[in-house]
């Protein structure tokens, strides 16, 4: 069908023939898989039957494109199709909703990775600080960071600032709330932020260290722009997203309108992770789009702990992480969850130096105490 | 271990006895899911292990409790565990924390549904308008609602427009905008919502009818308040946001702040889905979530149609949108994707009176023009 006020020559006018490309693993027969890549272009795009649109530009740049389409093994095939950078717009939401929107609700269909054209690398730039600012502010160029987290939900903000103060009196390099840490009435947001800020600068005063605390500040939208505002205030130096609660723009906006650190965290974006039956591969998930949103560091559950994830997709986390990307930094990726003391050695050896390693309730149970416990932490980084 | 600061009467005092529950299917032996309930309750609320914290409320109240493990047949067991209303604070997404944050992450663990508690209620008060609203704003007591979309992404904003006004001519309730429209320069945001308004308000004028526009407005943090104030400047009646895109603190924002009709589109929240490796149910995720948040129509895919839901889900979804939760409001659901004008008659057969049928190629397809097709679609459910 032909629309009305629709005229090819504006339309191909706006197209600059910028495109970006998302890999699908599909897992069906192979007939079927590539019918599958071809619903996909038309419902990450147009959702309008194709062959019913006589529009010539639409049809040639807007619908997305197969660029290949081979045998991804295991009874899977690989599709990598492109879209114009112009079906995004300028919000970091809608590149998602091109990526997976409708597709998500299909079974069997894998997110694998985004390659993001340069058009795009120009409205999503990454990290402010990424890797290399990390570095920088928080002085130390070779190892590993560390990084521990204020604990647990029912304790007044003056407890969660002792725990604060300890820490970086021991030289942990970044301290964030727990993610359950959010406005409850044992320790508000605005209290907590002003006395964990203030017990970590007296630490950092105390021993010319450059502890960063990163409140959790992932909220009710309405609060949002009040939570950011309260970290710059106080100087809490980082803060805290779960893009799984908030929408990654979060971390966009905070990486843009900030300068402070700015700290994914993985809640409620476990389900995204695919299991065999569609989603998004973790890889892609905590390695890429975080760090394509605008987060220095993305929190991940590491293998070994409470959560399920092999050291193989914790390496390939890492290495989406830090691939190179043209002018977008390299995030640093943080294992957590139920990480010991005791296997920092471990750690280190697994994920080398650029990493950030968080360790919670072990530092605070085991025995010495949390400042030298921290500081045993660094020391084993540093050496 | 004890904490510093840590005062237990203090907190004692700010716990109102007020719990919430949520049930979660967990696909292991009895045992072994017995420890992952446990696991559960402290995942969910203090992330510290439990043994070592010498806090007697907190144990007592703060840390999740199991209420009741019962077998779930084919290998699974259902948990239902309370949480302390306070642990939420006022932030939907820390509800949603609450519910499956970190659970998320780990496998074999289904959400199927949530009982919120009276305080939360007051908090979370769902609805503004809801079935009962709907039907007296779009003067439509007794029969399903008929909503449509504009298509396709690539056309201009005045195309779009003229669409509506076919559309809103023939009668149909309420039209949105496709989900893949945002802000791309095709059809830019405000420009959309001016013209796309006027032509509905100008069908209105001359029908006499109740035509409700639903602008997409899921995008960038920073343009959401700007883009419902968009919304209610040009009186576009509606407005939509995907929660996997945005949060679904969204819905809540807009159902507390606005007058609009506020509708949710499932985009990017398929991957939650449970597909038999953990996640949550359809019917919570679709019938249930939104709702709470503030839902007034929640769309999601259609059996039969071009995604993968089966009848049984469709009904579940319409059950829990529906089902009698006090205070709060019934949402309607708006079963879509690939419905086509030819399955109306089975459509409502199947879902009742209580429901929004969702059409959108299929009625710019068929034979008979867009006014026409409206106006049968409509008839169809009046008859």
């Amino acid at each position: 069908m032909k629309f009305e006020y629709y005229d090819d020559s504006v339309l191909k006018a706006q197209i600059s023939g910028d495109r970006f490309t998302v890999t699908y693993r599909i897992r069906a027969e192979e007939k079927e898989a590539h019918e599958m890549a071809k619903t996909i272009c038309v419902e990450q795009s147009v959702e309008f039957p194709a062959e019913h649109i006589e529009c010539e530009t639409i049809q040639s740049d807007i619908i997305g494109k197969i660029e290949s389409f081979t045998d991804a093994g295991d009874g899977a095939f690989r599709a990598v199709i492109s879209y114009a950078a112009e079906n995004v717009g300028e919000d970091f939401p809608q590149f998602l909703n091109v990526v997976f929107g409708n597709s998500s609700i299909l079974p069997d269909i894998t997110v694998e990775r985004v390659d993001i054209s340069e058009r795009l690398k120009e409205i999503f730039p990454g990290p402010r600080l990424g890797l290399p600012g990390l570095r920088e502010l928080l002085d130390a160029h070779e190892r590993p960071f560390c990084f521990t987290a204020l604990k647990p939900l029912g304790l007044p903000a003056k407890a969660l600032a002792e725990e604060a103060y300890r820490c970086a009196l021991g030289g942990i390099d970044l301290i964030k709330d727990d993610h359950g840490l959010m406005n409850q009435s044992f320790a508000e947001y605005r209290e907590r932020v002003r006395l964990v800020s203030a017990a970590v600068r007296k630490a950092n005063d105390e021993t010319g260290g450059h502890t960063v605390y990163v409140p959790n500040a992932a909220g009710a939208f309405s609060s949002m722009l009040d939570r950011i505002s309260v970290a710059e205030e106080y100087g809490a130096g980082g803060i805290m997203f779960a893009p799984g609660l908030t929408g990654f723009d979060m971390l966009y906006y905070a990486s843009r309108h900030t300068s402070l650190v700015v700290v994914g965290h993985p809640a409620f974006i476990g389900c995204y992770i695919d299991r065999g039956k569609g989603g998004i591969d973790c890889e892609c998930l905590i390695g890429q789009l975080p760090r394509l949103a605008g987060a220095d560091i993305m929190v991940f559950p590491n293998f070994g702990g409470r959560f399920s994830f092999s050291e193989k997709q914790c390496h390939g986390i890492q290495e989406m992480a830090l691939e190179d990307m043209g002018s977008i930094k390299p995030m640093v990726v943080s294992p957590a969850g139920g990480m010991k003391v005791e296997r920092i050695d471990e750690m280190r050896k697994f994920y080398g130096n650029d990493v950030s390693l968080l360790i919670g309730g072990s530092l605070f149970t085991s025995p010495g105490g949390l400042t030298e416990n921290c500081g045993k932490f660094k020391k084993k980084l540093e050496g």
